[in-house]
């Protein structure tokens, strides 16, 4: 596989699969579930899947609000952000990725904390 | 004074100071204030004023949504729902209201908890 | 039945069976559960029984520590604590109490709050 | 500097230093600091040594008790859990540590984290 971490992660095909089953993942979790009954889920993954393109090194700009703006008003939890990431890296394991792009993506969710949390 | 909650609390005009109030301490209180940074605060304190009004056996019906309704994909933990009982609690210590009002609206608030928690 | 919430929880015979079951529903509970799997559960079920008599108006004393002092290092969540006076409500309600001495147990619940969470 | 994390977060004195800051951050941080208070500090400054030795590829064991077992009965939640990760990445930046190790330790300590939390 190629260098940088969109290429790794199968660039936008591979991405788009691993958006949905992320999302897919949400809605079936108890904890942030209800987040979800509610919202344009198919916007949101639109807008993720421009996010990973764009924060993954990819040819595409992400076109949706900042991290903060996104998430403004919704006072999301530490035990919520935890569950999205438990998510990312459950589907991640579940499509065969491997650790290194596993821990790449950890670190990128993890750096975004301070603008998704408590917003 | 009178015996229903509603006259205790002051009828229309105790109550539109009462949520004022409440709403007042929400909006500097830092575990549920980002919920309200974006929200429409005057529907916000207009139907809460409504509520407290029919909930206490006031003459006015309330004309919201039903509780799990209005909270629905909100995902209130039970960390902010406490916030806003204490905003309760902590308005009607500072205007003045006796432990046994205080304790009526504590006994509602708690038994609403389960049509507002993770909605 | 009499004027203290002392004799209306059925003095100590009503208590004992009272604070038994709202331990075994700790137990069973899953956010509070682990708490109790490694604890002295008897000790604990002999001190909260002290502390209801005593703090319902009972002629008994509480020879427990101070609330702060028990729950010290523990840092116990606002979602736990609300588990628990959920459970203190269910056991009421499972052996018949009146919403009046439900009212008033969890008035004094509230008012120790600032006791328990985060000490 | 050399291959293992061990070597790159600069062997036991490097690790020794690094420990102490990050329970040194504990201490004060508001979500965690209750733990710490009434707990044994030096021998969880010790244990945690030997953890991160151990953990990292170092040469010397760690004695401790199992993850599961040195949290059990403890409760932590998930906000607890992401204030102990952010204590110890603001230690690695404090000391000068590139992503590259702070984005290791943070796998390792993401790894930990069903060991960790509700126990």
């Amino acid at each position: 596989m190629g260098d940088t971490l969109y290429e790794r992660l199968g660039e936008k095909p591979g991405i788009t699969v691993l958006v949905d089953r992320i999302i897919d993942l949400h809605l079936q979790n108890p904890v942030v579930g209800p987040r979800f009954q509610h919202a344009d889920v198919d916007r949101g993954r639109a807008m993720a899947k421009e996010f990973f393109v764009a924060g993954s090194g990819g040819p595409e700009p992400y076109t949706g609000r900042s991290m903060p703006e996104a998430h403004r008003g919704m006072n999301i939890s530490e035990e919520e952000f935890l569950a999205v990431v438990d998510d990312m890296m459950a589907a991640m394991d579940q499509l065969g990725y491997d650790q290194r792009e596993r821990d790449e993506v950890l670190a990128i969710a993890y750096s975004l904390k301070g603008d998704i949390i408590r917003q």
